[in-house]
């Protein structure tokens, strides 16, 4: 008996997708699947494009060894020639790429669109750019396949028509309260991709260290890392992650937060950081960067002149959050600059003189910018570019002001998943809605997305796959699928078969979530 | 210069060991150390002992190991023969272990006192059983030594008189919310005895699933356990555990909870477990072991003689936590047999009815029992070698009302670790204190120590280590060391310490509980 349910409205398609073996999260904007099973011997299988996109080829590689892990174990297929092909109703040996366009440019505008189409005849994948090739072909596809206990693999017929809701899907990775080794990070950077995220928003450095290798300011490095030998991001680490990012489909945007969350900076400069006073006396706390001497702006413009070489990414993020105006108003030479200045004793002024001439260096090099929200929430004037990241709770009437000021803007504050609670708070992120004001199309059009955000007080390479995953599978799904897909009830068995099926047979260090329970294969076994 | 405090009050004891580069965690009851350090070269390193226990001479193989990791990944030393002997105030060749008895049982009288004694002259550790060598010279030792650039190990001059506040350190691991590979169990074992936890407590079956898997009801197994074949411990399996914890110095008390927690044993037994009704119809829900049936004793005799023949401890825990009294007073059935019985309608003395059998049958076997306070709460008859549970909150509280009984107790209120708390919360269970209401000296000699309790709801193999480790040696300190360490400032550079240089050293996935900061090798790394 052979149903077939091709382009249902999306509601029945997502029923229907029920019954099928498979799983495929985020949930695609249409997908459609019969009950006809094609085998695949992964011995004979290929994937097949007249593409010669090295990002393409690199991702046959890999994609060949992930989406044929049979039974058992996380390792690759041992199959022998010779086999024998189990009840089907067909078998498919090939899946044909076909790429559109030849641009192969990874920013904002990339285009992530695909059609995934798996019949007896065969298998194609269109996508207008190499990017929804690796969204669709590859990764929903290698969703889709299952193994079976003869060593064979199988495929529903299955049509999927698929693009993402939002073009800024992101994750903020902190390693500045505990430093991140590069392989845990490549982990990282893998489950994002299987979960079809496309930033990775690097937050390098902070109040407590700055693992960053600066080559232009190494006193800085030396004094403000953990361990300049050991705990520090090289150029050349720089460029592996980039890399390995771009051929994953993920955009690296660094972090360089200012004026605050620069403590550690102010170890090797002295005159960096304000100092704090208390009445007529320094209290010996150090705050923002001091913005009333013009070699800390010649200081940034040098810091950011090597990272832009070092990051690839149109985009920088410059931070701006959590300023201690108290520590400006606190320090005399800051109170009499400012009155000198002409500003009086307005500090949003003095934020504002500081934040101005700091994205004059970054626009001065072509970079476009991403600050946390209290940039423009204390009326900083920014470039109308800006994209504008929310952080803080109270979100929706915030996106609402954002946007109204036609700022671009994306989401973090209801996915800090650092922020832990018992039980399966998965479902915290999953139902959190960025357009949960009343809005105009043209607001919900500003917002281009949202971030997860992995703080790492209490997180470093022992806990941090475990932690973020699959936890982080919620945001995902909020940001990729269509709106309506949000039932926590269709969504429980779902993100626990992607755990088992998906993540941990990958060797994804992903904790449960879904409550008491087993996956058929445990992490490990 | 060399300043030797031998034998001050423990509090200034306490002070002068902070220098030492070494971390002993639990706080030894005695330590003082010089500045006197000592060099070893680990390749001419012995431990002697005119002993032939094997517990002993395994354990020195382990020791070889652990107490010699030298600078870098978590390797066994491979030191060249020829070495330069740094400059220090001598070297260490061997230490010398005394045990004055060759008893090697192991129960809750096993004596665990030992005195360690480093000086230039040579190393001496005196134990009176076997079981104090294991903590003393071995654990302590170990976490004395230090690694050296040049490849050599040091140890300052030191003297340790220790031993253990409570002589019951325990940890529930749930193995039935999620079931727990044999390898991570071993790991878990390890780093418990790294913390000189000596009881393994191992409540392996619950509702969600029953690995146990019995020969002598091996339907309950087959219907119970989430996969009969890959998620059940067999005898083989629980031997290997036993013996595992026991050349480490670690009890195995299984539990198997009833009336309550059993709603998968009932799957095969379709009269084992009480219908709940609603109104005068059964509503489809099971309760507890239906009581009234004798064929339900005899199922608990079956098993438990089993249970007897596999684990070797003199104790059992029986549970008899979270009983649905009101499944049993819904069943017209059970309502009648209690008014025939002359029972009544008082459901506690049902209560009574079950446990006091089931207790007979656990003393027939020659077992000694361990409850969870529900059963003496709610006035059930016991023999009075009871061991209480305590396990609700407003512990201390019950504590005296359990001890005003004369029961000897064991607290694991305030030690849940499946319960997580964003941030430093091992402070939770470093400061729980088990003397906090006001007793008599004999109250607080009937409480003979603790447990921590990891309840795997959201634990599995991926996540159990780092779950746990630290936050679990808040617990073991406490259990361990004497009543007035107890500063969280002191203990807060401690155990960041004793997680880098001894968890994360020897392999132990440990997370970060003290915030912002980096181990000098990171785990991984």
């Amino acid at each position: 008996m052979k149903t077939i349910h091709w382009f249902k409205p999306l509601i029945l398609l997502i029923l229907v997708a029920y019954p099928a073996m498979c799983v495929v999260w985020p949930m695609p904007q249409m997908m459609s699947t019969t009950s006809t099973v094609l085998t695949i011997n992964s011995k004979k299988f290929t994937f097949q494009s007249s593409s010669k996109s090295d990002i393409l080829h690199q991702a046959f590689e890999r994609y060949m060894n992930i989406s044929f892990i049979p039974l058992g174990k996380q390792i690759q297929p041992q199959l022998s020639e010779s086999f024998n092909v189990t009840a089907s109703s067909g078998s498919l040996t090939s899946l044909k790429v076909n790429v559109h366009s030849s641009k192969e440019e990874l920013n904002l505008d990339s285009v992530e669109n695909y059609t995934l189409t798996v019949t007896a005849k065969g298998a194609t994948l269109d996508a207008d750019e190499v990017w929804g090739a690796l969204r669709g072909r590859l990764e929903t596809f290698s969703q889709l396949v299952e193994p079976t206990e003869s060593g064979m693999f199988q495929i529903n017929e299955t049509k999927v028509i698929d693009f993402p809701r939002f073009k800024h899907r992101g994750m903020l990775v902190d390693t500045a309260r505990h430093f991140l080794d590069m392989e845990v990070l490549y982990e990282h950077i893998d489950a994002m991709a299987y979960n079809k995220y496309n930033v990775f928003h690097w937050h390098i450095v902070d109040d407590e260290s700055f693992p960053y290798d600066s080559k232009v300011l190494p006193e800085v490095t030396a004094k403000g890392s953990f361990n300049p030998k050991t705990h520090v991001y090289t150029a050349d680490d720089i460029t592996k992650i980039i890399k390995y990012c771009r051929y994953r489909g993920l955009r690296v945007i660094p972090e360089f937060d200012t004026p605050g969350h620069t403590r550690c900076w102010g170890r090797s400069k002295p005159n960096l950081l304000t100092k704090c006073y208390t009445g007529f006396l320094p209290n010996g706390k150090t705050g923002p960067i001091n913005p009333i001497f013009p070699e800390n702006y010649e200081f940034m413009k040098t810091l950011l002149s090597e990272v832009h070489k070092r990051f690839t990414d149109k985009y920088i993020h410059l931070g701006g959050d959590e300023v201690l105006l108290n520590c400006w108003k606190s320090n005399p030479d800051v109170r009499n600059w400012m009155v000198e200045k002409g500003l009086g004793n307005n500090i949003s002024l003095l934020e504002s003189y500081y934040e101005s001439r700091l994205l004059g260096i970054a626009s001065n090099l072509g970079y476009d910018y991403i600050i946390w929200q209290s940039v423009v929430d204390n009326n900083v004037k920014v470039m109308p570019s800006t994209v504008v990241n929310v952080y803080k709770g109270g979100f929706p009437a915030e996106l609402d002001r954002v946007t109204k000021r036609n700022f671009t803007t994306i989401l973090s504050s209801c996915w800090y998943l650092d922020i832990y609670a018992y039980g399966p708070d998965w479902k915290r992120y999953y139902s959190c809605e960025p357009f949960s004001f009343n809005g105009t199309q043209k607001q919900y059009d500003l917002i281009i997305g949202g971030e997860s955000c992995i703080w790492t007080e209490y997180v470093d390479d022992t806990n941090l796959i475990s932690r973020v995953w699959p936890r982080a599978s919620g945001t995902a799904e909020r940001l990729w699928s269509a709106k309506n897909v949000n039932s926590i009830a269709l969504a429980t068995p779902r993100i626990h078969d992607f755990r088992c099926k998906i993540l941990i047979r990958r060797g994804i260090r992903a904790e449960p979530v879904t409550g008491p329970g087993f996956c058929e294969y445990e992490f490990g076994m």
